[in-house]
């Protein structure tokens, strides 16, 4: 019996989606331990995007196999019972076997926040990077020219943290998103996948062209020298959150 | 030369407003010490509603009296850099000596939140009550009907939890409106003035009256009873917000 769940979490108290060793401060361990108690046999859950500590979701999606089918109502009930209060299951549904939220998935939405003036988004603001230094001003055609240089289909080899990655650093962004609410700018990225920190190096190397740091031609030589080192700031995980992922 | 600053807080970490001993752990001690250190003097703040410990604020207004004149934009910023990053003044204005915030304010608004569901609100958790005893699903013609007799001019000493109020217990409640998205209820109060908890526990009687525990029709003997016993629980702090003040 397989299960799809979407999952909504303030990663702020967490090491990350994944399992480490024995943390069990991760979204997967959390929701392993519950599905444990549950079941009474251990149950992996496989989510969709690996999302790092500190970085939140909205939409992430994950599966899970049980020996024994599960009254849906009945399970989703019991995981947030037993989560804490910054995780929760808003959707689970069974689906067929073979399905796999992460191999299956077609594509991921992640956001990206950041706040360039004097804002301080109280309420919102473990969801916000505050970059004060340009004065509440980036200039957004320079970084809407370099985002359009860096949709689709390349080696985002300068883009990855993983120096050892072996397997391809071939991805398709689909659409990057820039819009301004006042002195706050929102980076929306929807693509097949994402490398590790891709998104906030991406995030990271737009910032510095609306800085006016770096020039906007430049996204070209930099996706082809594939060296992480010419590529821009890892941009701080707080600032990230991973929207939807559609399959 | 007197300024009105408007504030917004998360009143999480916070012992409410009002200065207490030697607690610095308040609002009004923040903003205090921050304009101590600008002024180079001790200086006063006075508060339009002094919020409960955990009770939080998106238009909380306030003023101060400074010896020199300051600069409106250096002095919102001095006050922004130095005040914590759960506290923001979004406004300051000069205004003429005579004003005074708390006695001269014309009508407060508060806005209670109420989660009956199972939603946990994963982001906006702090600033909403989880009540889920009732399933998600509360009598709201019943409330609707309780909220109109406890509008209009009336002693509310039964709602008061200040057993030793000397001074008047009547109050306008101008209006409270009733609202519901999804599973959640939110409550909005409009008045001239507020008693202390008097928010809280007018929330908490219109609660048990949407439980079906407490008949509208007895708000009227509960108004004349003036007997804080005879009225609902104080709903808890966190799920209030002072929304805004008007002059």
């Amino acid at each position: 019996m397989n299960y799809k769940i979407i999952i909504q979490y303030d990663g702020t108290r967490y090491d990350g989606w994944q399992k480490q060793g024995n943390t069990s401060q991760t979204i997967q361990g959390k929701l392993e331990a519950v599905l444990c108690r549950y079941a009474g046999e251990k149950t992996e859950v496989h989510g969709a995007g690996r999302t790092d500590a500190g970085v939140h979701a909205l939409g992430q999606t994950a599966n899970f196999h049980l020996a024994k089918a599960a009254d849906e109502g009945e399970l989703l009930a019991y995981l947030n019972r037993y989560l804490p209060e910054d995780i929760e299951v808003t959707e689970l549904v069974r689906v067929p076997e073979r399905f796999h939220s992460r191999l299956n998935a077609a594509e991921k939405t992640y956001r990206y926040r950041v706040e360039t003036g004097c804002c301080k988004h109280v309420f919102e603001r473990k969801q916000i990077y505050r970059m004060e230094e340009c004065g509440g001003m980036l200039d957004q055609e320079s970084m809407q020219r370099a985002a359009e240089l860096l949709e689709g289909t390349h080696d985002f080899k300068s883009f990855c943290a993983n120096k050892r990655m072996k397997k391809s650093t071939v991805r398709t962004v689909k659409r990057i998103g820039i819009t301004r609410r006042g002195t706050e700018y929102i980076f929306d990225f929807t693509g097949d996948g994402f490398l590790y920190n891709m998104v906030r190096i991406l995030t990271g190397t737009l910032l510095e062209v609306g800085l006016g740091r770096r020039d906007w031609r430049s996204m070209e030589e930099l996706l082809e020298a594939r060296d992480r080192s010419l590529a821009g700031f890892t941009a701080p995980a707080q600032g990230l959150t991973l929207l939807n992922v559609r399959y």
